[in-house]
């Protein structure tokens, strides 16, 4: 219900009326972003990232937010995305609850919250949102667009729809379509959460809101975005310090259940449900083989860019290495110098979150090559 | 609610009062079970499966039951464990709802269901249970217990209480120790049961049944018991016929989708809710390091067989080839000649269910050679 906007957050109101990829428009719509570092003269040294399923565009603190960003280890000064050297950009997607505009937005045609009623949400408007943010901020040509999970899909959009927006690009974790077994775990995310009484079809508010689906689609999520590999290390059979209470037999009793319960209660009522079900949507339908007769090799190669590196990690079983591998081949045959680097990485898909030691130096090498 | 029992299903009585490691005992408590090919005079040539966490005893047709059962291939003359050789036992296992008694079973002293009264049910109830039906069929020492994903686990607790029970052994994608990748799923899977209004802390019946509950942990198994490379090639991209129906936003529309709903739809009627949380828990209960002082390895080490064999498939994430390896060598510690046989299935956990290809020969090599 409630949009959450971290303080200092900046905004770019969106060309009124904005056309959605499958149809409809929305009108007064704005994107959250904010900004790192300094816009040179020449304007050529902006890098835009545009991030997974969840985050807000507080990727580091900045002058406007001293708190810690969901990156934090990778931006800022003489970070591996060095803020001495480049502005940097981050925009919160489109459809997303945390300041962009989205289904808990309200709409301007009738006073209340979109919900159900926004339209059709794709990867490729978020994209083409990005790019009017980058453009409104005088950039013609980026010299990187950095996307991760969810945003190395629509960093491709990006610059497959705007030839010419950026010279380099780094793909991390992210895929050219979604396969499979991703849309499985997503539908069945948001299976939970329409299974949810509370749901209501999109019609919930503080008071009676799906917490138990979005637990569940949470948990789900959590358990994709890690790897067995570290957890086997990180919890093996440690049980909690408390006995299972007798009234609550199937109750939590492993260090992991535990684990898996703090994370959905720190997110389950800090990301609206609906966004949460749009964004999830707009990840299964993205397929770069719509660009190219059905051949997303072929729609990777259709975009030009001078140099791309892409990488991952070798546990992610949500956007496995070999997506990341065919980025770099497609791009190759587009004609960029691009290079896939395959992290042995314990940590899942979340890796480049949190394995700031090895995804690091992946992406301050390439950057510093520059 | 309802048990399903197979037509020519066989019980055996167990001792009553029957114990259960956790505390508690079962009186009249009965175990189903078929069998296949002829004891000889000797009664050495008898081998015992145990199964998965929702098989029956029904494993193959027999006389009793010409319909296919749930190891056709594996199981008959000729085929790799062959009949006309060997007299096979197949049980169904405590605690479930295919003829065994469980917590959907009438318990004798109230006359009502047991529901969530039944004892807490480990995996070595299980094998203490099956050792029972072997010994009352007049065999001493089993030629070879064979155990597949949850009756890996079964086997080996089989083996470690009952010293001098089975001459070989082969685990099939099974685990000395329940790992908290595989705990995460599984508790995630019983949330979605116990979260369902309608389980009603399992006081359900046919008419407000957990439905939506076990379609949600069925499709969670369903997922994990497969694997990505599979789909990839079997799924792909390829949408439904028909397209969403405008009322349902966010209604199936991939292949894949259909695919775990059809799936969900044959099961969540099929098996008991309240037996389907019990036979879960007893999995991450399960840990031969209990019996080691911590240590599986050493807990695998304590098992007498001959010979065994390991095996599973490289793209089980549920239980991991990591785990059949340590079986082998655990074994092998123990003063077993045992293989581990690693197998490049793309059908992950299930593999050994429908790789007949693959895991076929596997144990017919095993089987052929004693």
């Amino acid at each position: 219900m409630t949009e959450f906007i971290p303080p200092g957050t900046r905004f770019h109101a969106l060309p009124s009326p904005f056309p959605m990829k499958r149809g409809g428009e929305l009108r007064n719509a704005r994107i959250a972003f904010e900004t790192w570092g300094t816009l040179n003269a020449a304007r050529d040294n902006a890098i835009l990232i545009v991030t997974g399923l969840s985050p807000d565009a507080h990727a580091a603190r900045n002058d406007a937010n001293p708190e810690d960003g969901w990156w934090e280890a990778m931006l800022g000064p003489g970070k591996p995305i060095d803020t001495d050297r480049w502005f940097v950009v981050c925009v919160n997607s489109l459809g997303s609850c945390k300041g962009s505009t989205g289904p808990a937005s309200i709409n301007p045609e009738t006073g209340q919250l979109y919900r159900l009623d926004f339209p059709e949400l794709s990867i490729e408007d978020g994209a083409d949102a990005a790019y009017q943010v980058v453009r409104g901020l005088g950039i013609d040509t980026l010299a990187c667009i950095i996307g991760n999970s969810m945003g190395g899909m629509t960093a491709l959009a990006y610059l497959l729809r705007h030839p010419g927006a950026a010279h380099t690009h780094i793909n991390i974790s992210g895929s050219a379509q979604a396969l499979p077994f991703s849309i499985a775990i997503r539908s069945l995310q948001r299976e939970a959460i329409r299974l949810d009484p509370n749901w209501n079809n999109g019609q919930y508010d503080d008071a009676t809101y799906p917490e138990s689906g979005m637990r569940m689609a949470r948990k789900l999520g959590v358990i994709t975005y890690r790897s067995a590999l570290e957890w086997d290390g990180r919890f093996g059979r440690v049980r909690l310090e408390s006995d299972r209470p007798d009234e609550d037999p199937f109750g939590l009793e492993f260090q992991v259940e535990s684990y898996l319960e703090g994370h959905a209660r720190r997110f389950v009522r800090r990301f609206d449900p609906n966004c949460y079900l749009y964004l999830s949507r707009s990840m299964d339908w993205f397929d770069l083989a719509e660009y190219a007769g059905g051949d997303a090799m072929q729609g990777l190669a259709k975009i030009r860019v001078d140099q791309a590196l892409a990488i991952g990690a070798s546990t992610d079983i949500l956007f496995p290495l070999q997506q990341q591998e065919q980025i770099a081949e497609g791009l190759r045959l587009g004609g960029a110098q691009a290079e896939f680097l395959p992290l042995e990485s314990p940590q899942g898909h979340d890796a480049f979150l949190v394995d700031i030691a090895r995804f690091g130096p992946a992406v301050a090498g390439f950057l510093d090559k520059l």
